[in-house]
């Protein structure tokens, strides 16, 4: 159920076709929203027309936040507009990953980008923290007031083809962000964890809640590092190389959901 | 062995501090340039002037493409120029993984963002191959020409602080590719393989060389798919969930490290 169905006039399979598209694979709507007819400044009605280049008679896979997944033929493409008929069958949406991300806060346009690619992976919640020796300032931009997140999970859901996502919160310090995933099994990435996450996430499998902590790009102070050592957790490592905040949260969430065989 | 040495004077640990930093670890020399001296139109100047706020006598990790890591004091920083003094000790690099990347390529500034985190993570080759129902022009694309993925492999290895990355090659079709990669345990990401990538992967524990292969944008053709079935290949899928290419293959290179146990 995704855009990628329109290739099957190529002969292509359906599903089998959207795994790495970089684009929107479902167009999703909020609840109060009209939902019929897109207009021409809505980036929705752009990506279907510049990117995907719709035609009347085509279908696009549609959804409103936290509903279903279905269907809509497009009835008419005019300059100004594209009117959907949303007449397909309803299958649910995807559920999401039982697994927080942790991560001390990075730059914000980071965060952003950060935040749309989490959603496209499917995890419940993100907590973001300010570290001790995190710039204090992050906490306070713009992206947390002016619907910049917002938007990221709408576009990390529409990438995904699904209708929900994650919730992001932002914590004042590491000890609440612990505080606030105090059931989960918690497993922290860290350059100094032991050598090998096969063994160490393997210890994952049936866990029910899982939530993984990385530490803001200055590391962890002294006092962050006593807590993590008081608390019940894992320490892991991904190898030796020094990896971007954005690339290690998406590893980390890679290597817990194969680990739990959640996928 | 890395900038993050520069958070020393708060009293952090060295190493520990550079997982997750967003950028450059290491400054890279390539091997026929004066390095000593950095220009003001260098990005390496800017970037320790105005990123790292660099001032005379704090020590840079530097090194020179495919040479040791060491370490050098800064005696000089004006204006135009930026003089530095390499008086470490060598460390050698970390070596590459014994990694293969085949994926089909994507749109050619998705390419580069890639090939730098690919060089970042530590592959040893990066397979990019023309798909039948890819886009033919992106092969003929002026990142292939223009420098555009030297540099984007420079980054990457400066990213990881490290002075080894990746080779790059175009290939005009994914039989091609395959053939490359004959020796290696090669595992195919694709939306319809089998369920479970843990139980998969785990059969590359003890690989010697491994490649993964990620279909383009619009998927395979039939005659790809029936080369693929043809080739003795392990297809795994990463959940139900439609990811862009470049996480995907973030994703398959964290998978496959864990699996194997090289990180």
């Amino acid at each position: 159920m995704c855009l990628g169905e329109r290739e099957n006039r190529g002969g292509a399979r359906a599903i089998g076709f959207c795994l790495h598209r970089s684009s929107v694979n479902l167009v999703l709507f909020r609840s109060d929203e009209e939902r019929r007819t897109l207009l021409r400044d809505d980036r929705r009605f752009q990506h279907l027309v510049s990117v995907l280049r719709i035609v009347p008679g085509d279908r696009v896979a549609v959804g409103i936040v936290g509903g279903a997944v279905t269907s809509a033929r497009v009835t008419t493409v005019e300059p100004e507009r594209i009117v959907l008929d949303w007449d397909g069958d309803d299958s649910p949406a995807q559920p999401l990953l039982p697994l927080t991300v942790v991560v001390g806060h990075p730059r914000p346009i980071v965060l952003r980008r950060l935040v749309k690619d989490l959603a496209t992976l499917g995890v419940s919640r993100i907590l973001v923290f300010r570290g001790e020796l995190s710039e204090k300032s992050y906490l306070e931009s713009s992206i947390w007031s002016d619907g910049s997140l917002d938007e990221a999970l709408l576009l990390g859901a529409e990438q995904a083809g699904t209708t929900v996502f994650p919730s992001v919160s932002r914590l004042w310090s590491l000890e609440r962000a612990i505080a606030a995933v105090s059931g989960d099994s918690v497993v922290v990435f860290s350059p100094d964890g032991p050598a090998r996450p096969r063994d160490v996430l393997a210890e994952l499998r049936g866990s029910s809640e899982v939530a993984v902590v990385l530490g803001p790009e200055r590391g962890f102070s002294e006092k962050e590092e006593n807590l993590i050592a008081r608390t019940r957790c894992t320490r892991v490592r991904m190898g030796e190389r020094t990896i971007r905040t954005e690339t290690a949260c998406l590893l980390a969430v890679g290597a817990v959901a194969t680990a739990t065989g959640w996928w």
